[in-house]
């Protein structure tokens, strides 16, 4: 039976992914050829596969560029593919974006620019506003990341240190019409919050980028501080004249994925309960909920009858305590091991949709009733590792990583905890 | 709207704790008179209601003895009632645990000792083990508090610092017959845990007890290192011969709870989920995870239908960072607060069903959409009281503390996220 769960919890991960594939999600989508240039363009880890089906699939002549993760390009012959640094922004990803506001400069109003967007895009699109240093941007967004702020948070602030995100990029296309075909990685599936919207208006604020810098205990460096105390030149606010020929879709999303993990879950007689796409908070305790939820379907059948899968998704966050090697599934999966401490008939499976757990080189990691115990037959403290952020070798050492290499979409986190 | 919320939510949770009323838990399961003598102990939260409903309904002669907190006895006439300190044990507590080992020390074969365990009463019942002063119990006991250990935790600890915990009281009361009637404020409800088990044998071990001081890197002083590192006088484990005279049943629990309020839900037009009674983690990142549930809920209609309530028990621990006031009821409505951000339609309720958040004067607190903003216009920053642990101080300048005093019962907390 542990095989047979480890190969179902795979399953359902592999199931989740598909639904929301590029080919998956853009078949029927793309809009209606215009009568001047066609113009691509888009950001996030699913770009240049987006890219590719546009390439293959439109009907008429085409050029642009998209920016995606190192590692996450597929070979193109129109649309120019730049592969740049995820999650911390670098040159690569300066330069791309400089280019993409070269290239829609010059547009008219007979002219379509179709932007593919996915999560990502808020780092690979990454053009500090003047006066930033890109090294100043990085030291900002690396503090964010390891302070445990939600990702909404920390798109906030990139938003207001850029010259292309908030709404920017589809300005500076005025007047030609913008659609914006997105793959979102964000519960909620609001449009601006993805890859921090370079085409979608954004109600956000200099205040509030600074109140969240000050909640996390950031000091930004002085040109970064000196940016956000001036306030100018705000993000792009909706009912902006400039952004009048633009509509946005949402192609694909979390709820889609969960939907095929928990069809592919009843087909195999297990009963599946959705908690929804918006799980976040601190990896290890969010862990410690569901492991109360799970052990209350094991005790109780109750909120769901046993044999059941427990699906979520959204995106948790770490509070780096150590530098340690890890990312939020695996960490997830860690705390999830403690909290159950060895329950039996409880496996489950973590993993990031875009194949990618944080900067490591897995998608995430599977959980069985014995992880602890042959952990510790190892010679490991499962304890001590996770307070040292050490969830993948954890894991690693287990054989018990998920590795699938970039799956070129990404609806953000995966989670199946399954009570046999 | 606002306020028909407000009374639902106060309404779900008075049902809950009805439910579990020692009245409502004891009638119909008190065991049949024994040949000899009947002797009443107890301890926990509910021991002086529940002992004043076994003196009223018990159809022969008995004594007794129960130990409750300071504040939660009733008046009874056979049985004394001992009122002691919770969390930390004090000198009433100690004497209180004398008092009960003697009293059941010499009886023999035809007696019955009829024990009235409830959450709390590992705190009350606390009698330091040879060599160890109440001081340093105190000491470890306000360390673990303060860490953020899950109470299972700090209970294998205190069971192993104890004279009378891990079915030592059982032990004592040999020959005679022990019934446990307990009121269970532990998920999972394992008759072991409520209480710290005086009557029930112990599986942890003294190994168990040091890695979890170790593991919240807290430095116990020396009279408790040196009985712990020595290891001698374990609990009574399972099969001892002196327990086999006991029997034990659990009367109410969480889940009894959870479903009243379900009902209550339910029969007012809302659709309830249950996501169980074991709800556990730092109560602010729990906060977190179930306010993603509840955006769900919101946006989607998943996983239940609006409008609707989702409803958890167990337990949430809070990690001191500063000496704020505040329990883990008004902390977690705290974090919720900042993690829905004033997102419209969203009411909750948190309470501890014994009537006391942590060591306040409140039971928990409610929230609404306009709850942050409300703090706002009265100069308060919600951030920055969540970061002193001062979330009593922000319900009560709001004016939404719920105070309702001591229950006298105890299944734990009650949570109710109502979904306009």
């Amino acid at each position: 039976m542990k095989n047979d769960c480890r190969v179902l919890l795979r399953h359902l991960f592999e199931s989740a992914v598909a639904a929301v594939s590029p080919a998956a999600a853009l078949a029927g989508r793309l809009p209606a050829p215009p009568v001047g240039r066609t113009v691509v363009i888009g950001a996030g880890k699913a770009a240049a596969s987006m890219a590719r089906f546009v390439e293959d699939n439109w009907p008429g002549p085409l050029d642009g560029l998209v920016v995606t993760r190192y590692g996450h390009g597929v070979p193109t012959t129109r649309i120019a593919v730049i592969e740049a640094g995820h999650p911390l922004p670098d040159a690569a990803g300066a330069e791309a974006a400089r280019a993409m506001l070269a290239m829609v400069g010059g547009l008219s109003s007979d002219d379509l620019v179709l932007a593919l967007i996915s999560g990502g895009g808020s780092a690979l699109l990454s053009l500090p506003a003047d006066g930033i240093g890109l090294a100043d941007k990085r030291s900002v967004t690396a503090a964010l990341l390891a302070s445990g702020a939600a990702i909404g948070e920390i798109n906030i602030v990139r938003k207001h240190l850029s010259s292309i995100k908030g709404g920017r990029l589809a300005a500076a296309a005025a007047p030609a019409a913008v659609v914006t075909l997105a793959i979102s990685d964000v519960p909620g599936d609001d449009l601006a919050a993805i890859a921090s919207g370079p085409t979608i208006a954004d109600p956000t604020t200099f205040a509030e980028a600074r109140a969240i810098l000050a909640h996390y205990g950031i000091e930004p460096p002085p040109s970064v501080a000196r940016h956000l105390a001036e306030g100018r030149n705000e993000t792009i606010k909706p009912g902006d004249p400039r952004l009048a020929a633009c509509r946005a879709e949402i192609v694909a999303d979390g709820w889609m994925a969960l939907d095929a993990a928990a069809a592919a879950a009843a087909a195999a007689g297990f009963s599946p309960l959705i908690l929804g796409d918006g799980i976040e908070g601190e990896a290890r305790e969010a862990a410690r909920v569901l492991a109360g939820i799970a052990a209350s379907i094991k005790r109780r059948d109750r909120p769901v009858k046993r044999p059941a899968v427990l699906i979520s998704g959204g995106e948790t966050s770490v509070t780096l305590r150590a530098p340690g090697r890890g990312g939020r599934n695996t960490e997830f999966l860690l705390g999830l091991a403690l909290a159950l401490d060895g329950m039996g008939g409880m496996h489950a499976i973590a993993c990031d949709t875009d194949g990618i757990d944080g900067t490591e080189d897995n998608a995430g990691a599977v959980l069985a009733p014995d992880s602890l115990a042959r952990a510790r037959a190892l010679g490991l403290d499962p304890r001590a590792m996770l307070a040292a952020n050490a969830s993948y070798d954890f894991f690693a050492a287990l054989g018990d990583l998920v590795v699938t290499g970039p799956t070129r979409t990404n609806v953000n986190d995966f989670r199946a905890i399954l009570v046999e």
